[in-house]
């Protein structure tokens, strides 16, 4: 399924390099809520896992679900699977208020859990998750899927670690996103306490690049703010918001995210990042040239002392992140993400979300000119 | 004169719609300080304005200026400018802490001011500067250049004019600069007091940019932070800063300015500009179409509800603000630029860099990830 009208069910497919044998990493997926739970099992099964068992109280999810793995068995349960010594790790894409739940009962079982991001909308929820990583040994790991599945994405991490730019020194992130047709949107897509609010569940992607990209460690939330000024018949959907960050190293992020793709853009989002650097910088246009008309994807501008250089990367760089994972799973090492480092994306992005201002339009005083 | 590797020098010429008759609108430029002085007069001659005089202590300045304009006579003094009654608008860019000084002559001598911006440095000259106003009733405008001397910006204005993108909620401005050859800047280029701080000098397109494209009358700088992480050898140089703004009318900015554009690029810096609307979105790139090769510039891309539109529109637009201004001078009018708003994104760009955070890089953890 790769649907490039709606963001919610992009499930980009890759080049397959595969890390282990059929049958060597068992997987399943629990919880099929959001549409990124295909991403996550197209990343992981092109890297040589094997899809097990499926599960979710909707008959009709586990039923689609199986068009797209063939090969997947429909549990009875969530226990079934949680009780089946061969599952190593369990895939989650449940509403994001209960990915923490979700999580810490599959650690709770002796198996990695693996969510789709946000991988949780509160402090607490944090706190749970540390204390079981603590007591289990087992990964809390996330699909920050517009880093670790874009190859424009990835390719500019290679950039960064060549020293293409020099020093990064700010990023600026653009997180556009499309609602489409509301109706065809669970209820919880528009609850906040449910789906985290937009810096959460949305920003979490762009603080995430801003740690990886940085070499952040840790970083204060300076500033952030949201607004609903589009979808006011869903006043609980924040469909703008921005933030700006500081890292530890002194480095610094701007990012915007927002719900307000126009119908007339030919993908879901025209998602961009900026990397600028102390000798050169870095444009990503992720998933759409604006304006060109050709369907291409994955453009990475590279301007450094030497000229401008593009590259169009797409099919070329494959997802890394998805056999580094099986791997870090069965060496217990941490080559895909450290537990840390996904931790303190979803520590930051509910920080951001938690101490956001509010912002709407009053008047508009057209003759300010 | 047009140089497109060095913004400082950088001066469009437009096609010419005169407003006046040769001889009807006298002008006189007075302190070259900054080569925008260049742009500020090719815009008013294109209009129809008669240069008549130029002034600067450095023979040298004046010579090359005369080099431009054949036409200019070099005056002994800025008084014999001054004193000439057939003068009514004088255009200077002195050091950028030394054009409110310039102004407050002007308009005491009973002329019309048309400074390079930033128009000033301090909140105590805007204070001067209001206070010459009001005893005057002569006008201190501005040449905030990124967007009147910028046809991509003009279309950009005349597409939210006819709601082209709804209602416009949020902007994004990166207006990076290139150093160029440290040496060939005067020694006031690198000293805060002078220049003002990056928010307040280049900084001052940003915001005035927001003002007027979301039709902002008020604004609360909410969030600013400045750098220096390249330039270490001119430790006054601000070569980073961003800041936040809140408009009166619930619209918000961020805006990023640098002067770290690599030596790659094939012009001084590319400029951009998100504007964020609920029905569509535009982005403006003004100076270069990155990574094309292809020597163009004022590229528009407007994305609504029917589909993505490229505009290029070099020499298709012109700008208006100019005869605008010359009319204005004429009929005490504010149809090219009020002075409120003039006086606004002084007054911000001030104070955003007056509470601007330093920043610094620190040690930088690679292995964050």
């Amino acid at each position: 399924m790769e649907d490039k009208k709606d963001g919610m069910n992009y499930a980009p497919k890759g080049k397959p390099v595969t890390v282990v044998k059929e049958g060597e990493f068992i997987i399943a997926a629990v919880a099929l809520d959001h549409g990124h739970i295909y991403g996550m099992c197209n990343g992981l099964t092109e890297a040589g896992a094997t899809l097990k068992w499926v599960y979710d109280p909707d008959n009709e999810k586990v039923r689609r679900f199986q068009k797209s793995f063939p090969e997947v068995m429909a549990a009875e349960s969530e226990e079934q699977i949680l009780n089946d010594p061969e599952v190593k790790l369990v895939c989650g894409a449940a509403v994001t208020s209960l990915r923490c739940e979700l999580g810490l009962r599959v650690m709770a079982a002796g198996k990695d859990y693996f969510t789709d991001k946000a991988p949780l909308t509160t402090l607490e929820q944090l706190d749970q998750a540390k204390e079981m990583v603590r007591k289990t040994g087992k990964k809390y790991m996330v699909y920050y899927s517009e880093r670790i599945h874009v190859e424009a994405a990835v390719f500019a991490g290679e950039l960064i670690e060549k020293g293409a730019i020099g020093t990064p020194i700010h990023i600026d992130g653009f997180g556009p996103h499309r609602v489409g047709n509301p109706e065809s949107r669970p209820d919880w897509f528009f609850e906040k306490d449910k789906y985290g609010g937009i810096l959460c569940d949305i920003g979490s992607h762009q603080i995430e690049q801003f740690l990886y990209y940085c070499g952040v460690r840790d970083a204060t939330v300076t500033y952030s703010q949201i607004g609903n000024y589009k979808y006011k018949e869903y006043p609980e959907l924040d469909d703008f918001g921005d933030a700006v960050l500081v890292g530890d190293n002194g480095t610094t992020q701007h990012f915007r995210v927002d719900w307000l793709t126009p119908d007339g853009l030919s993908t879901w989002g025209d998602g961009r990042t900026f990397i600028l650097g102390t000798e050169g910088y870095i444009e990503l246009r992720k998933y759409i040239n604006v304006g060109t008309g050709d369907n291409t994807s994955n453009h990475v501008y590279l301007v450094d002392g030497n000229g401008e250089h593009h590259f169009e990367v797409s099919g070329k760089v494959g997802y890394p992140f998805f056999g580094e994972l099986i791997l870090d799973c069965i060496n217990r090492t941490e080559n895909a993400m450290t537990q840390e480092h996904a931790f303190k994306a979803a520590e930051l992005c509910v920080k951001a979300q938690l101490q956001a201002k509010t912002r709407s339009l009053t008047k508009v005083s057209k003759d300010a000119t």
